[in-house]
Order: structure tokens, then C-alpha cells, then sequence
């Protein structure tokens, strides 16, 4: 069984009838009956008014994201791990133009406010060093840990003080949701997040993930900045699609539970294996090369993650009973 | 009946099959069985090794392969009405760091070996002047007419005299292919093609496009490239499942046929109305207003073509009994 | 007697001198005393409050100021044969990130308003084409002509019709307004010019242009893109210097009326040899391959300029006398 | 009296001398007499064939190093406080088309071969992380500190090894070869550079630094990235005429040396207040809040660094007499 990563899972059978459910001709580009009824799909899921992008991956999303808010002589702040900096080959480099990350640590992969704001305090205001204009966080983290609402306001404060932009990397944004059990709503626009990147693909989506803009001053630009990446398909109805599947019956909501809840069996049985705290579906645990040898063994698959760690990931459709020998087996090692 | 674009058509059938086929976890990325075949099934196709690597848009794969071709410090020569130059947002700027495209005329949207010649003729020898790095061609044409082996290789001898990579940019390779008769190698690097976009999505695909490097040296960069750009898609199988399902048979020579078959019928109604000669799926013809308007009351729909002209084009899904009415309705006008 | 360009002239007297006065240590960059007075000396030359920042070179000028006006994604509209176009190296994409020049034609490298707005109005307002941000003239143009202050205007209209910024390419502002004999701010802001690329080093300068931004907002981030580009000098005083050298007693127009006497002169000889009004400091002329060798066999160097046409440019130190025996030598052809 | 920097400070009347010499009109551009001495002048200097490039800043010179050495998609490692890092806005991303500069630490701000290859080693060898393309080392370092020839070859041995190119800024590079007491070949060339910035404006010059290859093959593009960055300055023999008064008689050796000699009076002076050892011009001490402000009640004007903390720098024109009043000053602290 496959633990390596949820971004290699299948696709759910819903999100793939979708397309079927879409194979007739239609306008091209973003044109179509499906992309049109993004917006307010997405507007009721966030019960306001929003502008949402379909794009293909996540890198796109997160880049089209800070080429908005950051322009190409400013930087970004975010954290050390972030997954902009560090598995994204340089992508916020090219669709900013050349924009700086800024580079800051904290527990769990999670930015403070007063590491951003100290930060911010020892930029000199002259114009040799690059000003910041931008903060992302990941939500969940690289790490598997959650920023709560006051988190995530506290640090829009230190943003909105300092004129910055506040984007949030949400590839396993259900993930969040599903354990802090508040509204998107709550931990996006009402805690001062300026744009999404609403991630699909890891949790049960094929090739289809969603740029929500909740400061829609940041989108007009952003539809040309698409196209000009050549994110703009041509048939996009194919990604609105599975967009909208996702979003029906909260199909995300569910898959990311599934997900989440797999992740909870794993973190009881590693106990004080554990490096953090298990909060979305990613379980870091501390795990000897002879252990690892073990559990791989037993047929579980799953990356090393640096000397005696290892990272384990569950998906959508992993059951309680995929997961359970895994658990089992860690608890006996 | 929509004669808009092919780009808008639906998706064939077994396409369709081949994600529901490739729906089980595999590695990201490209690193899945699927993707690993594509090297080998294009290397078929073309009688020689080529390195291939999927992405979702024409103008991803256009502007990779240009990127690889050209320093941002120089340009790249194309048709005035290239759909790089036209239709892309500016995308060859942002992929290539501000080289500039080098516009020609030519008859058809075709470039002649002797126009690229007096370009570069006309370039002076110093650092003041953009000098060319690259020629960039559309085989179908913008106006859907085709080069032919002899016409590419007359090109790629200038381009190797002046050491200019060359690239095919081929949205409708396929209906090219099938109104040549040639093998796909004869077009492309036995003529000296060293890059091909090679289309999927305008004839029958839903995502995935092929950017084919004859020269392997070009490809290297490219896959880091591909990612910075945010086309490395986690779920890449599925495009990879795509490109393998219109390869298999010849399924994509089969549709660009029954796509050229359409515009044939239509190119003998319409007579001395048209434009250009019909060499692949698209038919431009003198129209008035009037006789649009008739055509449109009749449930055709196409573009007009600036004043008094119509853009038709026919799709792979398109038989003879859809396109006869058209037809019919052209010659009656 | 050298007529190949103003741009290899030797420097006025005054202002070497202004570097010797400017040799005692002061603060570094432009916070030194003779750059804080650039402000405040340019806008009594505009009769306005500009904002003023001095470059080494032209390309700096005016690729900063484009940078200001056009995000990378858009457009900057010019003549074909701008010098930003055929003789910078491709600079404009570098400094706004891969923009596009949209190049038009009109008669001796002068855009018409109707030219611009029919460019404009062709453009289909949708994210496949690239759509333009700012237009950029060159006064005096390319080709030695001048616009007056209503031509600038009614471009003007044109811009702020369609929200274009437009900028002023002055290489060679001064014999623009030599001839023009309006005052400088009738040609620039009063006409709806947003910025200035502000010519001193044709003119007699040495190594220092001014850039004006009479559209202050736009100003601001410039000082960071001038760092950013490699421009803001340590030494920044001895740029500052040998600007407010030329603004004192208004020694840029003495320059620039001697250098217009001279064309003038020439100007007279020529006759219908004439390929445009000389307007300013440069003639274009008629000129066979022999008749041009015949003046060079009497010592006049000059720049061939096509076929059986050469270009003359005469300078700030181009007396009367300097002048004579080449007019005469023409007029004796 | 200023110790601010040593890039404010006066210029070498030779070099203004200099200016006055080379006014007389010359072809424009790098094609005027001086300018075409400048490879046969610095590779007397090292010994070696190389190219030389005049620019007109440090930073202009750095970044087109860098963009010489360095692709778009991948990084350039440095220190933690490099120069290019901390006070370039980002230059170095403009110029390589956003390549990111990897940061590394090491005492003094110098970087050491263990340091580059542990950081070369960590990074995983996939598409989804930016590879390095180059070293750059800051020879003197920003902390005054230099690096000795046997230093810089073992960090070439590892740049070899992993395919790096290997840049020197030395904006004090003339202190630091005054304090080796070394050939420039020894140091650079011979140790495994491969492009240097040759500083002259902090060392007496005004406003002309020198880039200079050793692997020539990386010069030829630099030639258009010079101009494309509006630093090819029309009256470019103005730049090669300070260069090669500076090289004259070993100028630029001389005014290091003096230079230095302050900094060693300062040095001795100041005990262990010192934090760096002083082996340039640049001296940090520790210097309470009081002391500063003693210090600046007695005449002397410098900056802080940090808390508690001030940086010194003498300049070419610092004698002893100049100097010793501030080391006695600090020695009665």
C-alpha cells in the first residue's frame, strides 16, 4: 500500500464522470457553460463574493497567486520549507519576474507574526534592499499542522500594518478545513487572505485545482498572466468540471475527512514517534533505516524524509481498513 | 453545428477510455509507467529517438521549445500572423525572458527561405540589433496551408547556414500529416525540424499536447523548465494515458482525415470564394454580412474574419453528413 | 570632419569642469548635494514639478520609464524605426519582463494619432492578445523631425482615450526644442507626456541623461528599478553635476541651436537631395556610392544609410566653419 | 572627517586628468582607442588573456557575471550578507531572469568549500528543486576579511566537481590583493576564477568598474546583456580612460595601500573592540551608543552596524594624518 504521497492517488469516480458528463462541444477557453458557474460556485462555498481561476496545478496557482500581489522587484515572505521555495524549481522566480523569496523559520513550517513582523523591522527602507510585498503561508503545512483563524488574522494584521499581501498555499486546504471544523469562510477572507490556492488534485482531482481571489483587484490582471503562462486550456471545461464535482455534496470536504481520519489511526499508533503534531493527513515520525526496512517489508511504501524520519501520507481513498495494518505495524515495531 | 474552432470540439471516445484506463495510484509526476512509454511510442512514430514530454497547452509546448532555442537576448523569427506572435498573450516573451519575436509576411502565413534569409541579412552584425537565434513555423499554417518536406528543408538550410534552431509548431501537425501523405518524419528532422509541437487537444484530446525534441540536447533544460513553469503535472499519467490512446492505431491520423475530409466538402461548395487553398481542417472564404447572417440563421456557426470573410473550421467529430448541409447551404448562397 | 553621431562628440567644456568641482567626498549614491537639487532645477525648467532621476545612458532612460508604464504582460507602442525598437538590443523586454513593442509605420518615424488608434481598435480585448499599455515617441524622431506641441497632444487624446501612458524618447529633446521654440513644458506635460527620456549625452554631456517623470506616481518605484537595473552610481554627484552644468544659463539649448545651425546649413546645400525636413541635427540625403566617396576622399566621415542614401549628424561643437566645407563639398556634388 | 565608505569619497585627480585626455571626439560606444586597450591592459595585469568590459557599477558588473554563469531556472549560492544578497535590490534576479541566490553562512561573510558542497549535496537531484549554476565569493569579503589564493582554489576544487562556475566580486578586490601581497593571477585565474568584478570606484574612481573573463567564453554574450542593460555607454572611452589611468603605475594598488594602511592604524587602535580581524579597509568594532555619539562629537562620521556595533572604512585618501586622529580617539575610549 502506497503512502508516499496523496498527489499520486487515483481520481475519484465522481470527479472522472465529470468528464464524461462534459464531452460535448462547447465554448473554448473559459468560455463554457461549466467554467462560468465557477464563481458563484465558489462564492457560496465562501459565502462571498469571489473570482476563481481553474488551473492545472498547484505551482501555477501559487505563482499566478504572488505575481499578483508581489511585483518583480519586491519579495515574498514564507516560510524556509514552504513548498514555493523549496519544490517548485524556481517557479515564484519566473512568474514574478525575478521577485525574491524571504526566508523565515518557525515550528512546523508555520510563520509567526512577530517573526514576519522582526522581519519586516530589519529591511532598511532604501532602495538597495528588496522591499517585501507579500506573505504565503501554507495551510496545512508542509509539516501537517493547521493555522487556526486567530493565527492566520494575527498575521494579516502584521500584513495589512506593512501594506503586504496575504496569500495562502492551500493544496491540502481540505485537509484544514476537515480538522478545524470552521468555514473556509473562517480561515480565508475573514481572517485577511487576499487570494487561495485551492488544492484539488490531492485530494480525489484529476488535473484541476482553483485560484480564488477574495481581493478581486488582484484578478483582472491575473486572467491575461494565465493565458501568457499557457494555463489557459482550451478546454476548460474539462477543469471546471471536476471543480464543480469536488464541490458538490462537499465531495471535498468528505474525501479530505477520509483522508485526515486515516492520518488519525497512523498518529495513535506512532505516539511519541511522533515529530509534530498530526493535524491534517502528512504523519512525520521518527523511524530508523532498520524500521523503515521493516515496514517496507510488510509492503507499506512511503519516503524517508532525512535521516531516521520518515514521512507517510494518506489519501481520499484510503479506508480505515487500508490503513489500519500500517498502523498495526508501526505500533509493533 | 459549430464550425468555431476544433479546439472546442469534444474529446474521442477512447481518450476518454484511457483515463478511466490509467485511474490507479502510480508514481507523480512523470515518473509513472505511462509516462515512461512516451519516448519509446513517438520514437516509433517519427523513425528515430526522440525525447517527449507532455503539457496541457499548444502555447506551453510552443514556448518550451522556443525557451530552449533562444536566450532572452535574442529572437525568434516567425510569420507575422503566428499564432505565437498573435494568440498568445505575449507567452513567448515571459518563457523566453523578453526575446523578441521577428515578424515576416509570407503568402498563407508561410514563411519563405528567402524572407528568413533577408531578415537575417538585414540584421546588423553588433550588439545594438536583436540578433536571431531561432525561425519558428506553423505546419498547418494559421490560414491552413501546409509546408511540404521540400518547402521545411529549404528553410533549415538557411536556418543551419545561420545557425537558427528550428521549430514546427504544430497545433494541426496531424491534419498536415494526412494531407501530405509523408511520414511524420519526412516533415519534421529529415526537413530539419530540431523541435514540433506536436497537437492533440484540436484533434480529439481533452489536456495533453506533445513537445517532440529531435534535437535530445534541447530537452534537458526543458523538463526543469516545464516545472518552473507549473506544467509538471502530479497526475501526468493522465496525460500520458491521452497521448498513448491517439497514437494507438493511428487514431490520430484517422481524425485529422475525417477533419480534412469536412473541409473538402466545403472547399469544392465554396468555390472561388476561398481565401486560401484548403490543405488541412480550416476554410477561409469571402462571405458578406448578409450571407453570414444567412448561413448563421440556418444553425451554422463559425467566425467572421474581418470584413467580409468567415473563418470555418471542421473537427475530427465531424462527418460527412454534418458537414454536408453546410456545404450545400455555401453553394446555394 | 566626423558627422557619424552626436553620441561621439567630445564633452563641453563646462561640464568637465562641473566633475572637478563635484571631486570632494559627499554622500554616496543620490543623497548627495548636487542630486538633491535635480528636483527642484528640472522642474523650473518645466515650469511644473517633476520628478527627476539621472541614468547613464538613453536605454536606461527610457527602458525605465517604459518599465514604469507597462507591466509585462502588455504592450508598448512605438514606430517601427524607434530607436528603443532597432537599436537597443531588445532592453525594453528586458526592463518591463518580456513586453512587446507593437510597431507602426508613419512618415519620418512619427506615429500618428489615427495610426494608434486604429492599432488599438484591431486589437481584440480578450487574454490572447496582448494588449497595449503605453504608447513612446521620439522627439526629435528618428529621422530628424520634430512633433510639434499639437501633434503631441492630439496623440495625447489618443492615450488617455484608451489609458495609455505615453512617453517621450529626448535623445535629442534639446534641438527639438531649439527648433520647436516653445517652451520645454509646451512639448511635454502640457501635450499629456507622462515621462521624459531627457538627452543630454548628444548634447555635450558625458555620461549623464535625465529621466522625467511628470506623472509623479509613477516615480516612486523607478528609484528601486534603477538600483535593480545596475544604475544608481556611488558617485551619483558627478551625474548630477553635469546635468545642472547643462541647465545652468541654458547651455543645452546653446548646444543644440549650434548643432541645428550646422544641419541647417547642410540642409540648404542639399537641396532635393533632402529624404526628410531636417528639423533637427541630423540629414538624411541622397547619395550615390561615388558621390559618397567623393566626400569622404575630401575627409567627411559619415554613416552610409542604405542604399545610395547616407545619414549626416552635426554637434554642439560643429561651428559654422566646421559645417561649411562639407555643405559646399555637397553642393558641389 | 568621513569613514563612511569608501564609495563616496573623492576620485584620483590622475583619473579626473584622465577624463580631460580622452575629450576629443572618438567612435562611439567600446570602439573608440581606449576601450580597445583594455584586454591587452588587464591581461598584462593578470598575466593571462582575458576579456575586459567596462560598466559602470559593481552591481552591473556582479550581475553580468552571473547572468553569464547562471541559466534562469537555477542558482547562484552565496553568503548569507553578500553584497549581490543584501544591498543589489535584487539585481542579480533581474539579470539572470529570477535564478535564486542560495544562501549560505561562514564566519567573516566568507564561504568555505565545505559549506558549498554540503549545500550542493542536500539539494536533490530532480526537476522539482533549483540546481546551482555558480559560486560567487566576495574577495575582500563584506566583512573585510580575504580570501587566500589556496582558500579561493580549494572552493574552486568544488565548484569543478559539481560543474559550478565560480565569480569574484571584488568591488575591494585592489585592498585585497594590497593586503596578499599576491599576483592578481594568483588569486583569481590560477585559483580557478572565472570572472571577476574588478572594483575601481571605492579604490579612487569614479565611475568606471571593470568585468573581466578568464573563461572567455563566457564574454562573447555579455557583450549584448551589457548593452540590452543600457550599460553601453556612447562615450564609453570616458570609463576605459579611468581604467587605465587606475592601472598606470599600479594606481589602483597604491590607493589600496593606503587605504589599508589607515584601516591598520584604526585596527591597532582598537584592540578587542575588533570583530572581524582587518585585512582591507573595512574595520567592525563594537562601540556602545555612547561611544558613537562621542566619537561623532569629536568630528567623525561613520555607520552603525547593528546594535552596538559600527562599521569604519578608509579610503585612498585617508593619509595617516587623516586617520590617526580617529584611532586615537577610539584608543581613549
Amino acid at each position: 500500500m502506497r503512502f508516499f504521497s496523496d498527489n499520486a492517488a487515483s481520481v475519484h469516480p465522481k470527479v472522472l464522470d465529470s468528464l464524461a458528463a462534459a464531452n460535448a462541444p462547447d465554448t473554448a477557453y473559459d468560455g463554457d457553460a461549466l467554467s462560468a458557474r465557477l464563481n458563484t460556485a465558489f462564492s457560496d462555498v465562501f459565502e462571498t463574493e469571489v473570482e476563481a481561476l481553474w488551473v492545472a496545478t498547484g505551482t501555477a496557482a501559487n505563482c499566478l497567486a504572488l505575481a499578483a500581489m508581489c511585483p518583480a522587484h519586491q519579495g515574498v515572505i514564507c516560510h524556509r520549507e514552504a513548498h514555493i521555495e523549496q519544490d517548485e524549481a524556481g517557479a515564484p522566480g519566473f512568474y514574478t519576474g525575478g521577485a525574491k523569496l524571504m526566508l523565515l523559520d518557525g515550528a512546523g513550517a508555520k510563520l509567526s507574526p512577530d517573526a514576519v513582523e522582526a522581519h519586516c523591522a530589519a529591511i532598511r527602507d532604501d532602495v538597495h534592499q528588496v522591499q517585501p510585498a507579500a506573505v504565503s503561508i501554507t495551510n496545512a503545512s508542509e509539516y501537517g499542522m493547521v493555522y487556526r483563524p486567530d493565527e492566520v488574522a494575527n498575521l494579516s494584521e502584521v500584513c495589512k500594518a506593512r501594506g503586504l499581501g496575504l496569500h495562502m498555499d492551500g493544496a491540502r486546504f481540505a485537509n484544514a478545513v476537515a480538522t478545524l471544523g470552521c468555514s473556509p469562510a473562517d480561515i480565508t477572507w475573514k481572517a485577511g487572505v487576499d487570494a487561495l490556492s485551492f488544492g484539488f488534485v490531492k485530494n480525489g482531482g484529476m488535473s484541476a485545482e482553483a485560484l480564488i481571489f477574495f481581493d478581486k483587484t488582484l484578478a483582472a490582471d491575473t486572467h491575461y498572466r494565465r493565458k501568457r503562462a499557457g494555463h489557459l486550456q482550451s478546454k476548460g471545461r474539462f477543469l471546471a468540471a471536476q471543480l464543480l464535482a469536488m464541490l458538490e455534496d462537499d465531495l471535498w470536504l468528505d474525501n479530505a475527512r477520509a483522508a485526515n481520519a486515516g492520518a488519525q489511526l497512523i498518529a495513535a499508533a506512532a505516539g511519541n514517534r511522533l515529530m509534530y503534531p498530526v493535524e491534517a493527513n502528512e504523519i512525520f515520525i521518527k523511524l530508523s533505516a532498520d524500521e523503515a526496512a521493516q515496514l517496507r517489508g510488510l509492503g507499506f511504501d512511503f519516503y524517508d524524509w532525512g535521516e531516521g524520519q520518515a514521512r507517510l501520507v494518506t489519501s481520499w481513498n484510503h479506508s480505515a481498513a487500508d490503513v489500519r495494518p500500517l498502523a498495526e505495524a508501526i505500533a509493533a515495531l
